[in-house]
């Protein structure tokens, strides 16, 4: 069997399939599947090429998910193409079972996790332009939308940058099934509302009934030839082939009876073997050698200005190093690595959602991708780094401009809650350097450091306090001034104000140890306890940031059941405009109340005893 | 002066005002300010109705300035409206002015605070839904946006929604100058790409020569009349005005020579009196009264339906209430309310940035919006919720489907970062009931609470352990078991596995008390301490999130200096699918592992001693 009646065949075999998996766990999305069925029949019997045998080569295909929920036709594509077996197919849902409600990298054939909407065209931006600029190989991209999600503004973010970068190579194919979750989409079957949208942002886009197998293989055909970045705009019925529920409100996320499968023409094992396509090497940069940056001991410098120079350096090192950036490449000097290697840099615009997915969609092909934007604007695209630690996705991302020390700007450009935000992300890595040689080896770490790593800069010039050999392990925490009094913790900005601090409590006799907490995830439970046990338990914790879920929490959660007296400087009123140095003294993280901070410390326990 | 002349004259002295606030101040956007300077003394002359005496008045217009870096712009138009003095105006950027160096409400006239980009549309389409839906008074919003900004994906979620709830009372002008902060947008002065993209999206558009005031008034006439959103789409020249800059790179938020103001002509010192609406007394809903449910101890139900059916008894209650949610009604059970109060309740679809943006923006008129949707998909409008925050709104939001007690929908669906995510918002309350008793009763006292407040709400049945009459002030704790051995902490799902515990524990004599931690920001300190002086500071936090900035740190911030034997029971690998109760058991969070726990720190110390 091939063309019209294999792909006809295919998709009732594909219904069918949704209907028993999700008939078998009890729940999951197979009126969404259904739609969307004879869609995927096509791509996957004549127009998606792909070697099962090695997911990761580059000259595959790349097929996304976007309406992730539909995830029961995902894994009845994987069984038609004989990458599961029935018996896997069947586990749908269970616990240990790599067939997740919604599809993730479990499964060797899935890139991306998807199943928050929105996000599969935006990563599919970044794979498309892998594929145009750095990979340079004639993949094409192909992601299956909902038209639910296409009410996300992320959407519209991947259809302007797909058009401004000329991704010819992407194609969105979108579900128009007229239904969402709990009732009708702003549009309808108005087909016209998307493809008047997409055209107007330079998109090619072409409607069709998605039910008609003749119809959606011309319209991949035209696609793939269009030199445009392609929309297939299809309306289809939710629910297709079982009448019970076919264009039905009420039935989305819900298993339907296995009598549909009898309607369906019953079970078939219709087994499609996927075109594979030329196996071919990616470009590959040339490193052309670099001169890492080195700051001289006293010399001031701006941890951002680091982060470019040093982020320029490793590009020069490896040429699968590259750089994004959200329109502000001049203040978070990513436009150092720009200059340095334009080609390998990637100018995302006003989009921090699309920054950060395509930094995902890069790195499934093995890029290694840093991204960066003001650490306040990071929290645009929270979803986005949320979903990527579920797609196990090694993703480097930079934030500037941390903290009240930004100073004149207020409060709106203030990272307080990065901290919070980026530790509560699974297997994260947050790191927070103090001055340039340390941000320069720390960017070196992240390029290797697996899953999602953020470092945190900052916008004023800080003290050079280590020299360009010293080392600074993902993990570790440096005491960079001994003591046994009292012990005072800061990293970044704080961390000089700290070191200001002991110096005027020696004055005062009081012997203050100072700890550089560079990494704030993972943190480094020993040197903290350590310190805590030399200093008799006093701890000062400073930081610019706000009091919640930062450094002074993972301090506590380091030092849990360790006796200490405990005093954390952060910021708690809202700030406003100011120089840096008058913020941090009204948030009362600076030296003074640092100092302040310790003598009580100190005191409280002479009166004590 | 009137007219044309006035018109001309006010924008010179705009442009010569955010010359002199910069240069005064050192920095600023004195170029973003001036391209704009000729669109915003038109409207402020002959199109804004406010009155500056009683800015919370429902009959004014609202102005918004999208592009917040503006803000010599802004304070330039209350200098010239007479609302803020020479003096004053001079203090820009100063420690503790009230013109920071982005707009805040600390000036009254400051509706939202704006400076992350993206954002002041998607506000004004909520101030704009409340005009047309619940207000009902002939308003205008109007809203100056940066052509940059365009590309954030938010922008077109305002849009489409405008489009869809016909808001013709919303006008955007936007100032398409061409120059972002480093260099060209991707569409420098293309008005067509703009205009053309806001028709297909159902706008009425305007392109225009931003700096011909007789155009900018006919269109302001026209976006009055033309029966749909309007966009004035107007090409500007950043820098107008002085030569040295005019149209230039490199000047993005730099302050410019006091020369500028020269070649401006000089200081000038217009007085705008602004024309005043009709006084007129917003729409009021009469409260038609409502029966508060009530739950049987010992029955079950899910706390997000508990969440559906209080906020709908609420708004029987008060008819100030409004209802939000982002497609999902039937999960979040905001469904209730839509059924009960059809008129306040707004669907806001797939679009979880707008969701929260239209919320800041109905409840700058007096209105009290509750949003909902999954609380894992309130991670998508982090920035907003941040931005909220310093815009002192006062919000409430709720996420339903927290942890990985949802089950088979698996880790996308799961909000695992959300107590740390709204914990390091400022201001913030968070609350997360357990029963549906507690949920009704928080739902009520959220209404009266400032600022954030977020609850947390679970998706399986859970159940009903409190009274209908129990009372649960915000900031408290409830001790629900007695015990002096070691105290269990949990809230949500993990109470009742922590109460299980118990009794498993009391089995085995041991004497577990239980702490409901159903506020978790502000934490009860007190009952906290309490209990683990109780218990020998034996202290088991079990949660339903990842082990950073939740339960377990905030607990271990109230405790801090007290000496704690401590478990901290947490998510700690990434979940797929399964049963809530087999996921529970995975994570290592249920009642068993939490019996466990608690053996053996009562273990521990026995062997210690």
């Amino acid at each position: 069997m091939t063309g019209p009646d294999l792909w006809r065949e295919l998709g009732q075999q594909l219904r069918v399939d949704a209907v028993r998996a999700s008939a078998e766990a009890g729940s999951g999305h197979p009126t969404s599947s259904m739609s969307a069925a004879d869609l995927a029949a096509v791509l996957l019997a004549d127009h998606f090429r792909y070697d099962l045998d090695n997911p990761k080569s580059p000259a595959n295909d790349r097929l996304i998910f976007s309406k992730g929920h539909a995830s029961p036709l995902v894994y009845g594509l994987f069984r038609a193409a004989g990458a599961i077996s029935e018996e896997e197919f069947l586990t749908y849902r269970e616990l240990g079972s790599r067939l997740q409600g919604h599809p993730t990298p479990v499964l060797p054939w899935v890139d991306v996790a998807t199943g928050s909407l929105g996000q599969g065209l935006p990563i599919g931006v970044g794979m498309a332009l892998a594929g145009k600029r750095l990979d340079r190989l004639p993949f094409r991209v192909w992601v299956i939308c909902g038209d639910s999600e296409m009410a996300e503004g992320s959407m519209w973010e991947a259809i302007e940058h797909a058009a401004f970068y000329e991704l010819d190579n992407l194609t969105a194919i979108i579900d128009v099934n007229r239904l969402g979750q709990r009732g009708e989409t702003m549009h309808g079957w108005d087909l016209s509302y998307y493809s008047d949208r997409l055209r107007s942002s330079g998109w090619h886009a072409i409607e069709i009934d998605g039910h008609d197998v003749e119809a959606i293989d011309a319209a991949y055909r035209e696609a793939e030839s269009s030199g445009k970045p392609t929309a297939v705009v299809a309306r289809t019925i939710k629910g297709k082939g079982y009448s019970k529920v076919e264009d039905q409100e009420g039935w989305h996320g819900k298993a339907v009876a296995e009598e549909g499968v009898q309607e369906l023409g019953g079970i078939r094992n219709i087994r499609v073997d996927l075109p594979k396509p030329e196996v071919l090497d990616g470009h590959r940069f040339e490193p052309a050698g670099a001169e890492w940056p080195r700051y001289e001991v006293g010399s001031t410098v701006e941890t951002r200005k680091a982060y470019g120079e040093a982020l320029a350096a490793l590009g020069g090192e490896r040429g699968d190093v590259v750089a994004l950036d959200g329109e502000v490449s001049n203040s978070t000097y990513a436009e150092i690595f720009r200059d340095a290697h334009p080609e390998r840099y990637f100018e995302m615009y006003i989009a921090e959602q699309q920054l950060v997915a395509a930094a995902v969609g890069m790195q499934v092909l093995g890029w290694k991708p840093f991204a960066s934007t003001f650490a306040a604007f990071m929290s645009r695209a929270y979803d986005f780094v949320r979903m990527a630690a579920i797609s196990r996705a090694n993703l480097k991302l930079c934030g500037s401009h941390a903290g009240v020390s930004i100073g004149e700007d207020g409060p709106s450009q203030m990272a307080l809650e990065d901290l919070a935000a980026f530790r509560a992300v699974h297997g994260s890595t947050v790191l927070y350097p103090c001055d340039g040689n340390q941000t320069a080896k720390l960017v070196a770490a992240m390029a290797d450091l697996e899953g999602i790593s953020f470092l945190r800069t900052t916008r004023a010039k800080t003290p050079v306090i280590y020299s360009s050999d010293e080392e600074f392990p993902v993990g570790g925490a440096k005491v960079v001034r001994e003591g046994d009094d009292v012990t005072l913790i800061g990293a970044g900005i704080t961390l000089h104000e700290a070191l200001e601090a002991a110096e005027a409590l020696a004055a005062a006799g009081i012997s203050a140890r100072v700890v550089d907490l560079y990494s704030v995830k993972p943190v480094d439970g020993e040197t903290l306890r350590e310190a805590a046990e030399a200093t008799q338990g006093r701890v000062v914790v400073a930081e610019d940031h706000w009091a919640e879920g930062g450094m002074g929490e993972a301090v506590l959660s380091a030092l849990a059941g360790v006796e200490l007296s405990f005093a954390h400087l952060a910021v708690r009123e809202l700030p406003g405009s100011g120089t840096p140095d008058e913020l941090l003294a009204a948030a009362g993280i600076d030296a003074a109340h640092i100092a302040a901070a310790a003598r009580k410390l100190v005191q409280a326990e002479a009166v004590a005893r």
